[in-house]
């Protein structure tokens, strides 16, 4: 079962100045991770128990290069804590929900992750992962 | 200063199937809400303190209905609860984000809510709201 939203993910071309935006706002990093299988960099924002992740491409052909320039920087995915991911993904494709990862893999925070696709989810990106912080 | 998340803000097409597609995720409505001034008919979903408000256009003019027609359906806009929302407002301004309402309106649940224009913060739809729940 989802047992809390876990984070939100938002594409941003530079990190450094998306986080001199977030501090605009009075927010504060937690942490800076740099995923290499992704080619990406991630702030963390944590706020209760939820995270935002800002995601910056670390080279062209990084995914989240692409997503932006695709559809521009903005929220780029919603990340749902589970208690048992294994189990979450033969249920959402037993409901017909489109697996883009149909086992885990590891993400930031030492996570396991996996994706559903946004055509089968209203235009979503949905993430389901369990947290192991 | 932001105290939470207060909720993710989905843009959908049809409020029975998005309700439908979230079901199938195990996630329940909490209720539903019409909101005249902004022609949309929300669904709210509560996890933890944070709420999913699943957004349905009730007009062709309706700003969600705008929003899908340019963007598809997705997430629309990310809300941060706030102790103070006209202080708020002021030190965003004053930190040099643009606010798209100078002053606070109503929402949905009975919240002051404004929002701020994403060209300031990084392609997001960011929403300041004092809670009235």
């Amino acid at each position: 079962m989802i047992t809390k939203i876990s984070h939100i993910g938002i594409a941003v071309k530079n990190l450094d100045d998306a986080i001199e935006m977030y501090k605009k706002l009075g927010l504060e990093i937690e942490s800076i991770e740099e995923v290499d299988s992704q080619k990406v960099k991630i702030a963390f924002i944590l706020i209760g128990d939820v995270r935002i992740e800002l995601l910056a491409p670390t080279s062209d052909n990084s995914p989240i290069a692409k997503y932006i320039e695709k559809k521009g920087e903005g929220i780029q995915h919603l990340a749902f804590a589970v208690d048992d991911l294994p189990a979450e993904l033969i249920k959402a494709e037993g409901n017909g929900l489109r697996l883009i990862d149909k086992v885990p893999r590891k993400g930031a925070h030492k996570a396991d992750i996996a994706f559903l696709h946004p055509k089968s989810t209203k235009g979503v990106l949905v993430e389901l992962c369990k947290e192991n912080h």
